[in-house]
């Protein structure tokens, strides 16, 4: 069959969109990993064309030439089982390839995938795997917004990215208390039609005890008071690990936040500006939201009640913590092969986010969008919505 | 009022349990800490103690006087919100107090106890944090077990702790995988007369998927299938997280597995002997519990199928790792004060574990018992059930 | 006084000799820092900058403006007493200030240089400072070629540097053994009018026994033989600290050596060739200068054994390892204030280099110079001489 | 030949020397490793007597039965080439062999060694070997006394080893400035009829510079004005190294110096004392030690200009640091096989204390004696003599 048009033209737009985000950035802002959960702007750039080159190009495409025959084993990330990789750690430590060089694979790849799928007939299973490599590239698209800001916002010169891009749109609702009936709800992704991960799928139910969520998510407002009642210096708030981390790390805010001349302000991809204070409360770890909702004398609702109660609210500005940590759901199935390595092997030690935020890419998230990370992690816009 | 007769006699049972547990060993091996998770044996005794000293008769007896002013910061642990504490590595550091000066404090604690309880009225509240001691007494009761075996087995020269302790007894039943049906369960501890930790609490209903259960444990001879068919080689079988932890800790076989010359033996609290192949696997991480599972194609059961199914089955010999991470209930409440630190602060990156082991102390466990560790740790008496 | 004409312009021939050694690189080179001890080009170019900045400019120059107030924290490297700076394991993360922000504080404040050294009259204490800083940055020089050479050369792409920096000159001299008779010799620098560091002078007499010295450097040929003898594999032959760091290492030869299809490449400057047999061997730790002289049953000279003999052969390709520890020499002053920072701070656990190698500057090495690296240290172009 | 008699009278002393030195100790006391470089008092016990039973007995004694088989591998140290050995950090791991074993272990060894030696003709190099081993054993009575005072002194209760033991006795003397000429010394050990080590011998000339010397330690009321004057804060006093060891360690005093209620404390083998003002300084390191001689604009005497002098002035109450790193004399050889990893080894990144100390075993210091550590270390009885 031939490939959807749809399908490729998101794909064209999603390879460009990618790039548009780079636009501002100096060369040198393409090279460095602060840490090391953050990855150079320049590999995100290879490792979303090798993805394409590695499970398309070269197992489909006849007569495709690799663009350079070490670039897998430099963009190769997690996927153990297709060979050897550049340790995570050492991804700031390449200068080369240079981020021409990284373009010019780009084009090349991108060319090569349309002149492919134009010219051939493709099945039905090569046409999910080029809809996954779009999503993992939407899901770069989130990591290269989050990553820069973290490039910008730890250097001590707090460079600005881009005067466009709004952080901290203001909810002008007033808050309320939503109530949910307690009841068995359907969870999970049951269309058919449309685009989901394997995490998201096996629709079952789950019973919900009568709970109340909160229309608005947390501000910055009230964050302060948070800081300001000592809430980092009160130990029964916080989790075992979590007093451990607060003290190895020194942390008494979120990050991004300076406290100068007793005023607090944020870094944001904007430049450094005062504190928002009735925006959406962002870059937490679930820690932090534990403690605030503890402090509260409230708690972070479950995946499940997220999913069941959304539709009552507005979200995807900012990730929500949940109480859930990340595991399967009844019959969860890993795809075969290396790309049953994309989430499956990351279910243990993290905790699931529901919602999306204002560096998602477009058409990224969904209602039944799991998203997860380890709990002490706070460069991703995470933000948090109590429930009772 | 007076305390119950019943509860009197547990706990002056309990405390003549863990002295009689340490009646094999040598005075120098009450003193070791080989790595950070084990407490040295001669702590675990002073520390059951400052409980009571801490808890009880401190703040209730009349004219009580501790028994040493330095004792408190020695034998804390965990409660950040009490005070001072040797920092947990540096337990096996201590020399000082003695093996006999700490068997001294436990007479005197102990006598102290039961003269107060005897000539006094106590509150409920007051009774109920006996309780508590009596119980967290018993947790320390399986940890000294398996800190023992921590100790002795992982000496070169292997020495036996005693000839009595009979880890391997076989389930003679055949395999048979039991069906439970689908429906709504309900799940945690309603009985208000018995005694249940703060995390069981907060009854609530759990709708489950009709699904299977083992009636047996997996045994040793089903795990060397595992490991000849080269289960610790494949990267597909594993989280991301176990994988490292492989490399890291060049991990090839349940913990106290020897190879010698082309067989396999296991050290047991009775010295090394060779492996008993049909006895109940044990002394495996949750990451090769779930690799197992995997490689079976089949799963771990959740802690609520394992609870809605256990009256189907034998239990008590294994602490059988289940896929659930370890959160509240719905409705959960931290106790008040310093005994609040009991059980919710761990309820983040750990796996619960229910049943129960051969190591566990008399009157221990329970139908609605949440054991937690992190999903790496080997050295209690885990074990695995598998459910499709 | 007005400034040496001499001194002006070998302060702007030095100040264009660094820029010159960083012609071939492109804008990613400049950034990363694959290692502690390497810094990013882009900050060595800024370093010798804020050098003159801060203890030239801006303490003399009238109306001196900073070209940017936080320069200084950036670019101070090991001057505690000067002020804050980034950690020397951040360097790598700072993608700003970018080169071309570099370059324009480079040409800005060379120019501000001479329009004061034209215009003003100076000090003959400030004309030290100014003739340290041109020692500086030629300092600077060689470590801007090997940390090159490290970041090209631990790339998986083994990019060239140059075509036209020769490496392995090779010496024709036939081996020789000199002899030196025992008696006092004159140790340190005498020439007033020359310019030394501080760790030069204290000229003293030293008392030395009757030995034998080679006229030749060892090569890599005879290197080989070492290896090939199992010279990495004999504990006997090693430092305890020295064995301890070939297995945590896991050190088989020296650094920049590949072992491909059973021969031996080096990677040079000009890019991954085939070992050069006859040429001085290079980039070995003092470890392996040492265990390769105990396998020979020599040793290295002390660094007053080289300089008692340096007139007797040729030298200047490699920094040659001595026996010597780096301390201070008899009545040792440290300069006051923070250029007293430079030398003094480092006399303790550093073995001593004498000679100069092809990546020394010109003009900056000489008789007396006193070269100093841990003893592990590998990426100057570093080589021995057998002594006896 | 037969043994010497007096040999084997000074290898039985040694043996009970060892055992007396224990009395003191609770069975505790015996097993604990607060920190690598300590090692528990039975391993000493253990590895002593290993010392006599691997290189004297096992190929020697005919028909001597090893007394345990893995005892080889419980208590080798660092002879690398002699065979496997338990890790050094684990040594406090160990719980067995129990004391009273050892015990056992040293009387059979030793009771064989005197059967042995009565009974047999042994060649002189044999009859070196047990000249060693009593060295040896002597080295570890010291190790044993500084150790045990790091396990008892680093526990939170402080208790005592024994009243009987003396550490701060006063030096009456005035303070003088012996002058010593400049000229030829001859350094190292000549007398070939009494032991030494191999590090001592290849006498050799050194020429010295005319300097002066302090005939008296440094006192703790000297260090007390170091202290007082800021000392510990001014980074030009120290060297690099120093400067982060302290910060990481948080270095504000000596070792077993406490501030309580603004007086200081020491801590003794008796128990904690008033700081004994007047007593010559002890435990600090080589950092420390040229810290206080920087602020006093003075330095510390290479260990030549030591040997030169020492007979001008009283030493043995603490070893003294000197400002000589640890290097091998002109014409050093390293004994053949195993022995041969005595002391050669170590010779990097060490410094040369010089003397001896109230902790060193009778008869075991000498003029030319070279002890030797890292530079941070501070358990040894080490203290100071300036020189100018």
């Amino acid at each position: 069959m031939k490939i959807h048009q749809d399908l490729l033209e998101e794909l064209i737009a999603t390879r460009n969109a990618t790039e548009t985000i780079c636009k501002p950035l100096q060369i040198e802002d393409y090279v460095v990993q602060p840490v090391e959960f953050v990855s150079p702007p320049k590999w995100h750039l290879g490792h979303t064309t090798w993805f394409f080159e590695e499970f398309v190009l070269k197992e489909n495409a006849p007569d495709y030439e690799l663009f350079h025959k070490d670039f897998a084993f430099v963009f190769n990330s997690y996927y153990e089982s297709v060979g050897e990789k550049v340790v995570r750690t050492n991804r700031g430590n390449l200068s080369r390839p240079g981020v021409e060089k990284i373009y010019a694979y780009r084009a090349y790849v991108t060319q090569a995938l349309i002149d492919f799928l134009e010219k051939n007939e493709i099945t039905k299973e090569l046409e999910d795997v080029i809809e996954i490599g779009v999503h993992h590239e939407k899901q770069h698209q989130e990591l290269l917004i989050t990553d820069i800001k973290y490039i910008l916002g730890n250097n001590p010169l707090l460079p600005a990215y881009s005067n466009n891009f709004e952080e901290n749109e203001i909810d002008k609702h007033n808050q309320e208390w939503l109530n949910i009936p307690k009841g068995l709800y359907t969870i999970g992704h049951s269309n058919t039609h449309e685009f989901c991960y394997d995490n998201e799928r096996g629709v079952h139910q789950v019973y919900i005890h009568d709970f109340f969520i909160s229309n608005k998510l947390v501000t910055n407002e009230e964050y302060v008071e948070f800081i300001e009642a000592g809430g980092y210096e009160n130990v029964l708030l916080w989790h075992a690990e979590a007093w451990d981390w607060l003290q190895q790390e020194n942390i008494k805010a979120p990050a991004y936040w300076h406290r100068i001349k007793d005023k607090w302000y944020q870094y944001t991809l904007g430049g450094l500006i005062p504190l928002t204070e009735k925006a959406p409360l962002t870059h937490i770890s679930y820690y932090e939201a534990f403690a605030f909702a503890q402090w509260k004398e409230m708690r972070l609702p479950t995946e499940f009640e997220w999913e069941a109660a959304q539709h009552k609210f507005h979200w995807g500005k900012r990730w929500e913590w949940t109480e859930s940590a990340y595991s399967p759901y009844p019959n969860y199935k890993k795809p075969d092969g290396a790309l049953g390595e994309y989430n499956g092997k990351f279910m243990v030690n993290q905790k699931v986010l529901r919602g999306g935020s204002i560096a998602t890419a477009k058409n990224h998230t969904r209602i039944t969008y799991r998203n997860f990370f380890h709990p002490h992690l706070r460069w991703q816009f995470n933000g948090l919505r109590l429930a009772k």
